[in-house]
């Protein structure tokens, strides 16, 4: 049966976004963010909403750049830590043994450890409420050589981001059974 | 080793968004659109970006509505489907046996088949490059009630919705296993 219910923001499956910025006294932070996606091809941009409380939300308007560092499953619980911590009251990297490497494109740290990050400037910025949507150019991405696809890409089979789903049911997943190749399956229902 | 690499719009995962829409003459598409995400939550709003080669950028800027619809993962090849073909030759509710509902609250058809769909009124536009952000408001939600979680929100387990793994993979793939709860496995790393 189908319901009508109230609205939500909820989009299944939630990314798993570390957003890492410089503060203007150059110290490094990392925050979780689930509210972001693929903004366009080219250039090639990425979405990020952010909460004026947080840490982050003042780096990326004071400097002006960030990344966004795609964790590993394996790093379920530090992922979970930079999100439910603030960057005001205690070094987040040192916290989570984690490492910051500043970009060589953007002033804003990467998480070493993690497989990769895309280097974003911000471009634009859009106030929608409780949350602010920044949009950044991703102008380089650094990744583990391990992690790459033949085509010189993140794997995601070799990355094995996480997930998180939402409201509904506050859990982190990994990724699951391979279900068919995309942009071909679909061909089959073409009638001849 | 880290490399650097050039800029890519690569994100893991990557959502599969089933946006939904009238033509001005009230007929019913969907396309598929992995481009997008959670924008802000009060009010709730949801971004999809689409290209202007698509039927659905015009009949967003010209109806002001879509729907969002999440698909399960049963349905991989009519998701396919309706990424690599185009409304203006075919019709792709007829082609993939889904059925178009008309949403109550906006001029929008969801499909009936899947398990959840976010109700947007078109808020905001901005435009990128080869993309437009197009922001919705969500001003509802209709979902099977049998997806629904205790707290009468859409869970991720029983909704099994798909995600791509973008263009280092071309696949889709189901969510995987449990790796913990959120917002407090983190806790554990908090000296105190």
């Amino acid at each position: 049966m189908k319901l009508s219910l109230p609205p939500q923001a909820i989009l299944l499956p939630s990314p798993e976004l570390i957003i890492g910025t410089f503060g203007s006294d150059g110290r490094p932070n990392i925050m979780n963010a689930a509210w972001g996606g693929i903004a366009c091809s080219n250039p090639p941009c990425i979405s990020v909403s952010l909460r004026e409380a947080t840490l982050t939300y003042h780096n990326v308007q004071q400097v002006g750049a960030f990344t966004v560092n795609i964790p590993s499953e394996k790093y379920f619980s530090a992922a979970d830590f930079v999100g439910i911590t603030s960057g005001r009251e205690c070094d987040k990297f040192k916290e989570t043994v984690l490492t910051p490497e500043k970009s060589l494109l953007v002033n804003a740290p990467f998480v070493k450890e993690f497989p990769y990050a895309l280097e974003c400037k911000l471009v634009r910025q859009v106030e929608l409420g409780t949350h602010t949507m920044f949009i950044g150019e991703i102008v380089g991405l650094v990744a583990d050589s391990e992690i790459l696809s033949p085509n010189q890409l993140p794997d995601i089979e070799k990355a094995r981001p996480m997930l998180w789903g939402s409201f509904g049911n506050m859990t982190y997943f990994g990724i699951g059974e391979k279900l068919s190749d995309a942009f071909s399956v679909g061909n089959e229902l073409i009638r001849n």
